[in-house]
């Protein structure tokens, strides 16, 4: 495991190196080869030198590194989250991370929300029609292509199937954005033929953040677009009790490179504090060492970050009140201890 | 008030026959003059003759009548909403009803969600790609006008401030949609100069979302697009208790007429039971009151809904064990008893 690191900014440069540790003392206990390397790429370097993601940088990722991490950008200086924008949509187009996995972990069960990341309305498709230095005119478009809907409609369905969940819902809106609603049915019924383990289901984006907020326990895999999948992962969060608990994979099945990140942003409000919670970024690393086939220390970092969480050594976000540091010292020792 | 009736389909035709009593009994007592005929449009009807929104029904209507109250539109039957769509979208974008407001009114305060009608991803631009007869790449595309999105701004700080609310909030999502993005905040904060009673705030509309669901009491006022607001008003309606009390206005600044509708679909599921929650469109007529200068009927009628919608004749939705017309006695009795 060769690892791009990137902290990024506000809490980012605090829970990224905060939650390294867990993985360099799991692989030293597990017995896994593991480097890695930060980069400074983010709001600072940004207003510095102009550079967001670097030239090149897309095409020397894969060719050093087998996965980044993430933590997170945004910056109160940069409107619009421009450098944002580029280093993270340009990672994720650039390197076909079309697939972006966010586990939704409830009492209820595990909701399995696989969001398409580079299509749709997050093509960058679009432009605005300017008339005397202000925009008249302002479009973007949703674009997908059939090709790249089937992709990642396939690989979704088969690990849903691999993982045994048994019922999988597509969130579009065919209803009011009817082109795109339609294509995605179109495919995901055909698909679906070919897993007869699973049952399909489909509803309107609105129905669903309705259902989701009100009873979220009869859902088990999600198959949704990029800009309804940013949506309703953020509703995931809140209903997991916080953004600084949900993580995400976002992974290019034909490569099996990926990149890892929080949901949370760069919270500057709590920024520099100490009481960011790494969270989030402990269950990223460990579907890190899932995605490179290491179940069993996945598996014992989620425990153990689960154990930490529910003591008072969490942060105040999840009802502790404890700093960035205790809590990973409690985890740091939970782990030692397994 | 001469009033366009369209009950529409499944549950549609059972709370919009059973509400209107409530109007009539108003109207008698204060004595306002009101008139209104029924008609058949929705699923039956195109299914029986093809047609969802008659031809020149979008002129004739605001020669006939002020208003429209709509039911509900939907059929198991009808792929896609298509008939739907073509009567409930062509109305919208025909007799430009660009504003839509839905209340949101939770214990700790009223959020008034002010949702573009007619612009974005439901200005119906877009088109398909077919090869062989299958789509291979699907377009729909979010287009507005500085124009039309400065009428809509204004109109809503307007009201806003009218109606002594003090905060603003714009929901977008600039970073990911960015010509789209930056045209609302760029009208937005320059509308809102006009109208110091008002502090403005911006929120990407993930973020959004994720606060609304864990603690929806600092909002007031906010403005959004039509495709996110058609799902926050959905989240709005989960925190309120159900979509069965979620009302909205479709409101056309310029011409003043109206279209009135429950935020609720046409519940295939419960349609035929006489359970149906007719509640939200007693708020509907509510608000139609309200719209057409009658405040003192439009409390009374909120006050006896909601004093009704707190007994055991309640419909099962929200806890009673009423139908719906044991519900409407309640509601009848308690008018007569104000
Ligand atoms: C930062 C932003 C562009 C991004 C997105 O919309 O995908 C974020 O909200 C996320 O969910 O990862
Ligand atoms: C029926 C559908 C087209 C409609 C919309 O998306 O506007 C509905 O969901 C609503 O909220 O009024």
């Amino acid at each position: 495991m060769r690892i791009a690191v990137i902290p990024g900014d506000g809490i980012g440069k605090e829970v990224v190196p905060a939650a390294l540790p867990a993985l360099t003392a799991l692989c030293e206990t597990f017995g896994l080869p593991l480097s890695y390397d930060v980069l400074d790429w983010g709001a600072d370097t940004w207003l510095a030198t102009g550079v967001g993601l670097p030239d090149g940088a897309v095409e020397r990722l894969p060719r050093t590194y087998d996965a980044v991490l993430l933590g997170a950008l945004g910056d109160p200086r940069i409107p619009d989250m421009a450098h944002g924008r580029e280093i993270l949509l340009g990672l994720r187009r650039g390197l076909d991370l079309y697939v972006n996995h966010r586990p939704v972990v409830l009492d209820s069960g595990v909701i399995d929300i696989y969001r398409e990341n580079t299509q749709g309305l997050y093509a960058g498709v679009g432009g605005s029609v300017t008339r005397s230095g202000s925009v008249t005119v302002a479009i973007d478009e949703s674009v997908h292509t059939r090709a790249a809907v089937e992709d990642f409609v396939r690989y979704c369905l088969r690990r849903l199937r691999d993982d045994g969940r048994r019922k999988v819902t597509l969130v579009h809106k065919s209803n009011a954005v009817p082109n795109t609603g339609r294509l995605w049915q179109d495919v995901f019924r055909r698909e679906l033929t070919a897993f007869p383990e699973l049952t399909g289901s489909e509803e309107y984006v609105d129905a669903f953040c309705y259902h989701l907020v009100r009873d979220p326990s009869p859902y088990e895999g999600v198959l949704v677009s990029s800009l309804f999948g940013d949506i309703i992962s953020d509703i995931g969060a809140a209903l997991m009790g916080g953004l600084g608990l949900a993580a995400g994979a976002s992974v290019c099945p034909e490569t099996h490179f990926a990149l890892f990140e929080p949901v949370h942003g760069s919270a500057p409000d709590i920024a520099g504090k100490g009481i960011a919670n790494p969270y989030a970024t402990l269950m990223c690393l460990a579907l890190m060492l899932d995605h490179f086939g290491h179940g069993a220390p996945a598996d014992l970092l989620r425990t153990c970050v689960r154990e930490a969480a529910r003591g008072a050594t969490a942060t105040p976000d999840i009802g502790g009140h404890g700093t960035t540091d205790l809590f990973m010292d409690t985890v740091l020792t939970l782990l030692d201890h397994h």
